[in-house]
Formats: structure tokens, C-alpha cells, sequence
């Protein structure tokens, strides 16, 4: 372990809505221990911070290193993040998780090192940013097409929060008076392009008749939910509705991205998230194309790119908090 | 003139499409000399440069002062501006100006005082934040709603251009595959609320038979296009076409800068532009409430302004250039 000659590393974890992915980092970002379980949906916060402990000594054990002696922990949650404090507050896709939940402080006494808190989709970026595609870039916007479409921005070298909740570009309007978006408005790109969303699509569809096999692969896969997997097994297979819906998503992902670029002009968009990584090769030149379609200067565009880091983008990303 | 114990003042020019207004400002940018002139039609950019410099020694005659002596002269300018050269190429809205032309050069040589060029948006923008309605805010969207509808973004106390061409709030797309926008793409903001758009969609609607009194009050009026001040005639007269299609405006305006806020998150959204001002008190609240429907946060919306320099605004901004 190189990073040894410098210090014992940094932890970073990345809490979502279905897993729990903790790393160990070493000086020069290398992933040198890593633990991945899923997120607990019964006993709230508590359950969720003992497992995210628990992942965390898991990593931590494969880089041979002690917690404790550790530079820091660093961790993306969903939900409305407090960085001073490392509280967090309705952490969307998260049971019993409305109130303010003190997450940093309770993982510092766990673990003996201090934790930074900081959001999901705002640490991935950064990791893109610092050690992916993003690099070498001033501006950059990331694009996180998972469970819901996150956004985040890189503007002039530094991570921009606004008011403490920009970077919600899948609540970008793509059909004014459109689809019902699970965040209760209409149109949102989200509306078309989120796992979930697209998920509640296909099941009215099919309760109005039409025929998929995204379902009956879902259970022949014993999956709980139609995961980028089982969507891709269908497309795979010529399914049409599956087919139907994920272009669908890709054209509000090409019209919401193109927004967003007219509006930042960013110099890279990069594409990640669940099905973005998935799907990236498969489909990015796709939403890249629709994208494209609706830029206000058609001879300019940004760079484009699939997210890098992949699977550890967040966990890096987090742990670059305590760097 | 208290400004003369300072410095003899600075000039500022806002070029738009169908006016070029010129001021004088002392050194606390009051405005103590104007002049406005239509901007011409015919000579392409020469005379463009040259109606520019006669409004600007209006102004300064009004002002009691030498262009010579000003400390420069700023220009708000459509199209791709360079600032570093003042070289303006793709002015839209302004005939035979596509190819880029030395208008900082220009005008330098013939008002012997150093001219720097901005964009109009971007100028106008950073006026409502240095002395208008977004003083003391951090970070302000600009909205411009005129013959088309421009942005400007002042994020951490900065104008942010992006690569150069940020700002093109009206090319978000609020309605995809929705109404064909000037610029030739679909369902942008401007297609349902740039007056040029609005204007075209009213004749289109002449065409199919519907009724209005629009063009009526044009002739009237001895207007050459739907004006403003038509629109509000019309609208005064209840005239159910114009009703329509301002209410049609009024919503993608709102969907469009709730996208923005989404995005990027605000401190305050400053409205302007020829029908935002003229309009504002009316219609401003009702953009508003459509914005504040596709808020995903909806409980702690931006703040939201008239524009408070009305028509000196682009040219304060200008100056601004020089100060």
C-alpha cells in the first residue's frame, strides 16, 4: 500500500437509495479497499448509519488500515445536506428519514475520525471533476441518470451549490403540462427519464393492456424493481415498450441537457448515474444527438462524456471531502 | 454636475434591434445626459456605428461634456461579442451583420475615447445587480423579455458567460417538439413568449380565420410590428387573441425560468427587457406563480423583480464597462 508513506487514507462513503458503497482511498486517489451492501429500509437513520459503519470497517479491513486512524471520512447522501453541521434532512429514496438526522457527527463517534458530509450528486461531480472525465475541464456539468436525474455543476474550478439546492436538472421543464414527475410537478425531465418514474409508466401501461416482458424478466431475475439491468436484458431483447420508454427518456435527457447547456455553456457535460454508466455507451451518442438537436449554437457543442470513475464515482467523490 | 469634481463622466450605448440608446453617467452612474435614435436599416454595420456615435454626442451635449474626455465609452451589443478586441460578429436582429466587424475599433477612433463592447444581456444583467433591482444578492438570473428572450447570470458576485454564449434562457426548451422557435429549433421559451414569435403566431392565427384587433391597433398606431404598448392596447381591449397568447407567454416564461432556478438556484430573479418591463406590474405576478408551480422546492422560492432601471438599464450597464 503506497499511500502508507503518506497516511493511512481516506474513507469515503456513498449512501443511495439501494446501496451502501464504501471505499478506502489512498493519497493519489486509488481505491485500495472497497465493501458494498444494501441500504437498510427498516429502522430509519440509525439502521442506516450502522450499515454505512459497517461497509465502511468492511473497506477498511481490505486496505489493511483502522478506521480510526484514518485522515477522514467523507460521505455523498441524498436529501437537504447540512456541511457544516453533517446533518442531513429528507433524504429522498430513504425510509423514515424526514427530520434531521445528525449523520456526521454519528459516524465520527463510530468510527473515531472526523466525516464530512456533503450531497450525493455534488461529490460525484467533483469526483468527475478532480479525477474523471471531467479533468483538465473549468466548467463542467454532470448529469446523473439513476433512480432520478441529479444534477451537478463545476463552474470556474469550484462546485456550485447556489442557495444549497441547485444542480435539480431533472426538475427542468421538458413538457409543460406533461407527465406527473414523482416530485408531484409536471414535465420535469425526470418525469420521463428516472428509473422510477419510467418503472410507474410501464406499469400503467401494462395495466392498459400493452404488452412488455419487463416484468416477467424482473421476477425471472428475482430483482424487487425493473433495475437498468432488467431494462437493458429487455431491450436486449426487442421488447417494445422498453424500447418505447427508454426513448422517450433519452429524448427528455437530450432536450433538458440541451437547456442546461444553453443556459451554463459549460465546456463538458458527463453523463453517469446508474443507467448512465450502463447505458452510456449504448445510448450516449443517442442522447448526445438529441442534445445537440436543441442547442441554441449548433457548431459549439460541449464536450460529452460517459462518467469515468463508474461505480466508485460517489464513494471517490465523497471521499475527496476529507482530502 | 457633481460628478465633474471626479472624472468627466462615462459613456454608455445600448444597441438593440430597433432603438440604440446612448447616456452619459457621472461617477455615481446617475444619468445626466440621453439620447436615443431608431437604429438604421440600410449601411449595415457602418452605419450602425455611426447612428451609435451620433446618440452618444447627444448625449454628451446634453451632459455638458467632450466624448474626448469621457473615460470611455461601454457598449451593450447582440451577437458574438469579443470582448478582448471589441470585434461583434452574428448581431441578430440587425441586418447585413453577420460577418465580425471592429465595432469597439470603430468607435474609438471616432469619439477619441476608449470604447470597450459587452453583451447586451450580460451588461444589463450586471446593472440591476451593481445598482438595480439584485443589489445586495449574491447571485442573480436575469430575464429579458423582449423581441426575444435573453438571460444573464451573475453567480458569487461574477458575470458567468460559460464558454462564451451562457445565458440563452429563452432556448430552453419548455415543450419538446413544441412550437417552431426563430432560432429554428422547437418548443424553446421564445417561441411562445419572444414578441417576434408571438408576433408571427398571431398572423398565423389571422391567416386561419381567427379574429383580433391586434393589427388594427397596429395600423392605428402607425406601429411597423405588435409593439408592447400594441400588446397592452390589446389587452386592454380584452381582445381574447392577444389575452391567449400573452397568457401562452406568461406560462413558458414561467416554466422556463422555474427551470433555470432549478438549475442553478438564485438568490433573485430580476425580469426586463421591453415587455418584461412594460408588463411587469400586470403579468409579473402571474410569472411568478407559474415559475413557483415548477419549483421542486417549493417552499423557499427565489426572490423576483421588476427590473428597476427600466430602458437606461442596458445603457448603465454598458458604462459599467468603463467604470
Amino acid at each position: 500500500m503506497p499511500a502508507a508513506e503518506h497516511s493511512a487514507g481516506r474513507g469515503g462513503i456513498d449512501l443511495g437509495g439501494t446501496k451502501i458503497q464504501a471505499i478506502i482511498a489512498d493519497a493519489e486517489n486509488r481505491v485500495v479497499g472497497q465493501a458494498r451492501c444494501p441500504t437498510p429500509h427498516e429502522g430509519g437513520p440509525d439502521a442506516v448509519a450502522a450499515a454505512m459503519e459497517g461497509a465502511l470497517r468492511e473497506a477498511a479491513v481490505e486496505a489493511g488500515v483502522d478506521p480510526a486512524g484514518l485522515q477522514g471520512v467523507g460521505v455523498g447522501s441524498p436529501g437537504d445536506v447540512d456541511g457544516a453541521s453533517g446533518a442531513v434532512a429528507n433524504a429522498k429514496n430513504l425510509p423514515a428519514w424526514t427530520d434531521s438526522y445528525p449523520l456526521g457527527a454519528k459516524l465520527t463517534e463510530a468510527l473515531g475520525t472526523r466525516v464530512a458530509v456533503g450531497n450525493d450528486v455534488g461529490v460525484a461531480t467533483n469526483a468527475e471533476y478532480v479525477l474523471g472525465a471531467g479533468r483538465g475541464h473549468n466548467s463542467v456539468l454532470g448529469v446523473f441518470w439513476g433512480t432520478g436525474v441529479g444534477g451537478g455543476l463545476i463552474l470556474d474550478g469550484t462546485p456550485w451549490h447556489g442557495r444549497g439546492a441547485a444542480g435539480e436538472i431533472g426538475h427542468m421543464v421538458v413538457k409543460r403540462d406533461g407527465a406527473r414527475c414523482p416530485c408531484g410537478n409536471h414535465g420535469c425531465m425526470e418525469a420521463y427519464a428516472g428509473r422510477s418514474a419510467m418503472e410507474s409508466e410501464a406499469r400503467r401501461r401494462v395495466e392498459d393492456g400493452e404488452h412488455t416482458d419487463l416484468f416477467k424478466l424482473m421476477a425471472k431475475h428475482d430483482k424487487p424493481r425493473l433495475t437498468s439491468g432488467i431494462w437493458e436484458r429487455a431491450l436486449d431483447h426487442g421488447d417494445k415498450m422498453a424500447e418505447h420508454l427508454i426513448d422517450r427518456a433519452v429524448k427528455a435527457l437530450g432536450a433538458g441537457i440541451a437547456s442546461a447547456v444553453n443556459l451554463i455553456d459549460p465546456e463538458i457535460v458527463v453523463l453517469g448515474g446508474g443507467l448512465g454508466v450502463r447505458f452510456g455507451e449504448r445510448l450516449g451518442p443517442d442522447i448526445r444527438r438529441h442534445m445537440e438537436k436543441s442547442l441554441f449554437l449548433h457548431d459549439d457543442p460541449p464536450e460529452f462524456q460517459v462518467a469515468a470513475l463508474g461505480d466508485f464515482g460517489g464513494a471517490l467523490g465523497a471521499a475527496l471531502l476529507v482530502a
